[in-house]
């Protein structure tokens, strides 16, 4: 994927519908956290020290290429304008966080899109690994890899009592952060999320919005993460997350189906509705666009619109984001109606393009 | 057209939308009270009198006929369904009043759709002559040709004071109602119609929702008649009516105008998102559809949807009706979800035969 690609196609590997349990996850994803030894963690680094973590990666970077067979993209966060980084927190391949000081950040990101790793945000090193579906254990599995081949050169902070040392105490022992992106239609409209959310806590487990920590839910789109890093192995955090997101799911497939039985017609109805302002506005806000979208991508996935192309709600989702939006025009000073224009013209463009309901 | 046809048939000629003026005024419409001498008006005559007048009407038949060219349908009351009785209603064929106690009343309508006289509804006859557009003077000119035609044979209730006289002293005099059917989107939306509506009485005209007295202003469509009949010839009444309606149109296009320059971008997205959800949904309520295909309309007659075809927006306005789809169904016991079900399906199959916006 070419540089220009990264900022301007709305599309990324991991959003295109096709993984295991597809009807209701969008994508899985994990994070390792690693620092290297005897160099400040970032936040107190001076910006000698910081050049010396990026030299280190860049040391590393063809290891990297070769153990996952992907050339990367080495996007030093300095050079980009704010939209271009807000372009890469809207397609999660950086956080709010890691652009709050860009100088001598960095992000590396695969060919495929399914890697990328983040270069002095809270830690050294951020390797985060992105797949379609419900499939943490691929994601790790690859992180993993890139993690061992880092440390086949270069030492690891690492304590025998502790395991990985981490910037933030949460963090502390695998360093591991996975989690899974569900679209849960049916339990927001049958009204039982709060219950999931609620109980949460108490299974070592975090559901927030689309953009983590302290998001707001949009699209009935929640991600779901282990709180706990520390006490067990890589395998067990992600086990514990599979079976809790597994249970998800069923409730969720319930719910659809309780609709299906006791209020279909006006379920039908939203869902046609929906598509029908989402092919035909010609000003959308973020959240209606988000919202619109959720309830035909559930039509989708119950039938009630046939032709089923799922991967452009996933490609919406990002396509109407605002950053993205304004970046493709290359004008970070478009009015909020300027940008409610370029989305609802966006959205009708994907749509027409698809041509579903005929 | 048959007697199928009439209750079937969404289309009147009337509604075709070509008239003078259509991009503001659907239909002009005049209607004359008069009553046959020596027989008390139908709220006070017995069986035998209403049955008597009956037969008056059938003996003039044929000259009224002869004069307008035009073969009649003579339709009892009591021989129709409560569901056909409102489809009449609907059409403006017949009014509310007029089937209050349907025994000896009748209604005759023309083949062409465009004139229909109640028999014994509160006068004796009651003749209306319908129009598209802007055009008073031909429906009066017509029903006068019938009113002469009638009274060539039979001796109509007249004093050389008072003029024709009528079951309700508001009618007195002419005996004339004349009334424009006037579709106000940008009056309504720039919050202009409450002054023309207060202004009105001093006028001398009345401004109504689209079934006459005391109903509902729905989809943006009003009625506009005069209150007056005595003191006046027919000619002054209509010109009148016709010099009111003509300043009532000018303003209109000056809010549209106005809306044009000022809030193009949100009426454009209003107007686009009506049709969306027009073609789409699978449930539309009576008000809802009025007020999307009101929004519609406006669109085409403004340029914003292109392919105009505003005879779609006059049709649906019958075709949408619940009495009319009950009866479609031959169903007086659908219920209120069948009903909007079954209307959403009727305006989605007229949107996708037209297939604008595509």
């Amino acid at each position: 994927m070419s540089t220009k690609e990264l900022f301007m196609n709305p599309y990324v590997s991991w959003m295109n519908g096709s993984g295991a349990d597809g009807d209701v996850v969008l994508s899985s994803r994990v994070r390792l956290a690693r620092n290297f030894c005897r160099i400040p963690f970032p936040n107190r680094a001076d910006l000698a020290q910081l050049e010396k973590i990026q030299n280190i990666v860049a040391s590393v970077l063809p290891d990297i290429e070769d153990v996952t067979d992907e050339p990367f993209e080495e996007i030093i966060l300095d050079k980009l304008t704010k939209l271009e980084k807000n372009v890469l927190i809207e397609k999660h391949f950086i956080s709010n966080n890691h652009i709050k000081n860009s100088q001598h950040r960095e992000v590396l990101i695969s060919d495929d899109g399914k890697v990328s790793i983040m270069v002095n945000e809270e830690d050294h090193l951020r390797i985060q690994c992105m797949v379609a579906g419900l499939d943490v254990k691929t994601p790790l599995k690859l992180a993993l890899k890139i993690d061992d081949a880092i440390e086949a050169k270069v030492d690891i902070a690492f304590d025998e009592k502790m395991g990985y040392l981490t910037s933030c105490p949460t963090n502390l022992g695998t360093g591991l952060r996975a989690s899974v992106m569900l679209h849960l239609p049916g339990l927001v409209f049958t009204q039982q999320i709060s219950s999931i959310i609620n109980i949460s806590p108490q299974l070592g487990l975090a559901v927030r919005g689309l953009y983590g920590e302290g998001t707001e839910v949009l699209g009935n789109i929640f991600q779901i993460s282990n709180q706990l890093t520390l006490g067990f192995t890589e395998q067990e955090l992600v086990d514990n997350l599979t079976s809790a997101v597994k249970e998800i799911i069923a409730q969720e497939r319930r719910a659809r189906t309780a609709l299906k039985l006791y209020s279909m017609d006006k379920l039908e109805d939203e869902v046609w509705r929906s598509f029908g302002v989402l092919k035909y506005a010609h000003s959308l806000s973020s959240k209606e666009a988000l919202s619109f979208l959720s309830k035909v991508r559930l039509g989708m996935d119950m039938g009630i619109i046939k032709e089923t192309v799922p991967e452009i709600f996933n490609e919406l989702l990002v396509a109407s984001r605002t950053n993205y939006l304004q970046n493709l025009q290359e004008n970070e000073n478009m009015s909020q109606s300027e940008i409610d224009k370029k989305r609802a013209e966006i959205v009708r463009k994907a749509l027409k393009e698809t041509s579903i309901g005929e």
